[in-house]
């Protein structure tokens, strides 16, 4: 039961993770972004196939029928969502740029993603995310960061942030210039 | 092709927003909210068909098949979206109560939704959203409002909050205990 119940917090995180990355990948057409939305649908497939099984199982031994059903269908809507994100990413990946009006559709939404790079003078650079509390500080939320070669998808509150880290972070606008600021070190306050 | 734009983004925001109060409503048990999901539901759909409409009129005009197709995707893709948050919006609604399970996994993730009354001292009571700025400074952006027996959904920075108002706001976790004690009035600076 309690298994369960992390399973479909799982799901749900993923999910929306998955929806940001999608529109990331769109607005700033990043095909490692998009992969990974289409990776991240696999593990959401597995977990949808596992909560099935074990809520099943629960009914069998507990006989609380409406209880596994709760959770069988929330598991379902949460894939329906995942499954939407990878519809957008595959815009992404499905040879060619991304059609520049969806970028603009993106840009316009009430839910900002933006994407920048950590100077080396910043107060985020050698701090983990959860020290410096950049969420609640700016409402401005790491979803991905990009170091090199490679990405921290869905970063923790143990992530650390190097100088030269590229950020990408959703949130409302009113937040976007005060996390820039933050970004580049002209802001050296929270 | 503005037009079709703003039908878009309105279609995002929408979506958005209906995904935060589906979770709301099997979180706190608001059939209201529920049914305003299901209602906002509607508008989608409406959008979806127009968009439609204006891209293939466009398209006729322009001869630009890629662009209007681009358009009638990503209206498809939200509009599957949306039809997941009133999947969970029906669990409110289809009899009975929600199931404590699914309450118990959205408590746990890690997109937070807090129900919190304004108390006439708080440094919110009498402000719009937009002059205190809640989002950016507290990470916890208000998604509705009630007031006596009556909802603002999706209010905007020119919603002005009233004392005894219940909002609903979502965000990250660690935002929640400084939302509270603003909406308490135990912190009058933000």
């Amino acid at each position: 039961m309690v298994e369960i119940r992390k399973m479909l917090i799982e799901m749900k995180n993923i999910s929306e993770l998955m929806l940001d990355l999608a529109y990331s990948s769109v607005l700033y057409n990043l095909q490692d972004v998009a992969e990974e939305v289409v990776y991240l649908e696999e593990r959401i497939d597995k977990l949808n196939a596992e909560v099935q099984i074990k809520a099943v199982e629960m009914a069998i031994n507990d006989k609380n029928a409406a209880k596994a059903v709760a959770m069988i269908r929330l598991a379902y809507y949460i894939e329906n969502i995942a499954d939407a994100a990878v519809m957008v990413a595959k815009t992404v990946l499905d040879g060619g740029s991304v059609h520049p009006v969806l970028r603009k559709s993106f840009e316009e939404s009430e839910v900002t993603i933006v994407m920048h790079r950590v100077s080396p003078n910043s107060i985020l650079a050698g701090k983990t995310l959860g020290e410096i509390k950049l969420a609640s500080e700016t409402g401005m939320w790491v979803i991905a960061v990009r170091r090199g070669d490679r990405w921290i998808f869905g970063p923790t509150e143990h992530t650390k942030i190097m100088p030269g880290d590229v950020l990408i972070a959703r949130g409302h606008p009113e937040g976007v210039e005060h996390f820039i600021n933050i970004c580049e070190g002209r802001e050296r306050e929270l």
